[in-house]
């Protein structure tokens, strides 16, 4: 499952909005398209929104360079479009502030040394690949080190989507259940639906499913009776935002969970 | 709201499965028609069934009048085949039983002193109909008993469908949110989906506002959220099953918002 895929000119994008009935990639080769496609859901989940941006910004420097006037003034007006798309998804603006960090590096070597403007192009693009291998790279790491809490046969209750499809590979917390995957270590997986938008039955069953992983739907609600049955040693949820002292914030039925689990 | 109406000759039901978006009622002149009824649940709750199921004794006697050999053997087998329609729901057994029960001291009567199965038939149907006001009067005892319980202004959350609906007027548990509304006590009700077959949102809900109530549906993960914003005084669910002890077996959630409601 590949929630996006950079050609060289264009973004593909999955729209995770026709998940799980409908497998529908979209072509995009401007940055008002991805402005549209993060503002309408097609991506969701922070991370793979912030790699989706990096090449909105290679594709708002490619559609500037024919008209090279004011091309950094345009740029960083195409920048603060861009980050408004999705206000509450950090990683957006961290991934768009980065590339327009790279190109103002650029502008100085252009202005001083007579750099040419296809050497930016090339850079910006090396800086979202960089983004992107960053991601699955970050996922992994992230994968490693829950697995190192988790034993074969253990119960891991799931929230939300913080999956493959949330970002560009592997996902976040749910990196483990990869990695447990690709290594033959048995987990029981039971995935909640996560009302109201059902990331849970409609994302993050999909996703595990595709890759192989024997998983129990089970409604929110069900979450203290099998911690009750003793199924369950872990949970994994995504989190929106965790701030300097460890505390998160995150989706709806987060603390639901985490009551329960710990009153279990 | 009227969840099902005896004509003196055929009980009408309120079709349960149509709610919220149509309200169709059901009319029924046969033992058979009201076992299809509750084992499809057109109508269900347990209170609501067992009036049914009663008023359905009646029918099925009324039905073997005319040919009345072996009258109480083919009752006692028509009871039977009543009381599987829906195996679990106690009061279905409970008031099948208690109109078999009455029908073998008219057997002892008709046998012993002539008495007429007409008599039979006026006798059974006077028990349905005094089942059905012991369910008003016993659900307006525990809307009494619940109410003390309560202050004005107090936030209350249900789980399931205790309400008009599952009996056949006030509800159970439910019942002493209507009566505070007969007595302009305010309170803020806020009522839960119930995943997975919504009984929250399709029938309390429903049944609420239909009665002027203002409530608030949330799905089943948001409980902790509004307990945490100190919303939540009292939490109202049904029960399937009450033992000696106070033990209670309900449908699934209700431990999910009693571990909740015993944290805040």
């Amino acid at each position: 499952m590949e929630t996006l895929r950079w050609s060289g000119t264009t973004l593909t994008l999955l729209d995770q909005r026709l998940l799980p009935t409908e497998v529908v990639y979209r072509v995009y080769d401007s940055v008002e398209g991805v402005h549209d496609a993060i503002r309408d859901m097609v991506v969701r989940g922070a991370p793979a929104i912030g790699v989706a941006a990096a090449y909105g910004m290679v594709l708002a420097a490619r559609g500037l360079i024919s008209d090279p006037n004011c091309f950094f003034t345009t740029l960083a007006e195409k920048a603060r479009q861009l980050k408004q798309a999705r206000p509450t998804a950090v990683n957006l603006s961290w991934a768009v502030d980065r590339m327009l960090k790279l190109a103002c590096a650029y502008e100085r070597k252009i202005l001083d040394e007579g750099d040419s403007l296809s050497s930016l192009l090339s850079g910006l693009e090396q800086e979202a690949i960089r983004i992107h291998k960053e991601d699955r790279d970050t996922n992994r790491a992230i994968g490693e080190n829950i697995l190192t809490l988790l034993k074969p046969g253990d119960g891991v209750l799931t929230h939300c989507n913080a999956g493959v499809l949330a970002t560009t590979a592997y996902g976040t917390a749910t990196a483990a259940l990869y990695l447990a995957l690709e290594r033959d270590i048995p987990l029981n997986i039971y995935v909640d639906e996560t009302r109201p938008r059902q990331q849970g039955s409609r994302l993050t069953a999909f996703e595990l499913q595709k890759a192989g992983a024997d998983i129990t739907l089970i409604c929110d609600n069900m979450a203290a009776m099998v911690m009750s049955q003793g199924k369950i040693q872990a949970c994994i949820t995504g989190c929106d935002r965790v701030a300097a002292n460890g505390d998160t914030a995150n989706k709806i039925g987060t603390l639901n969970v985490a009551i329960l689990a710990r009153h279990f």
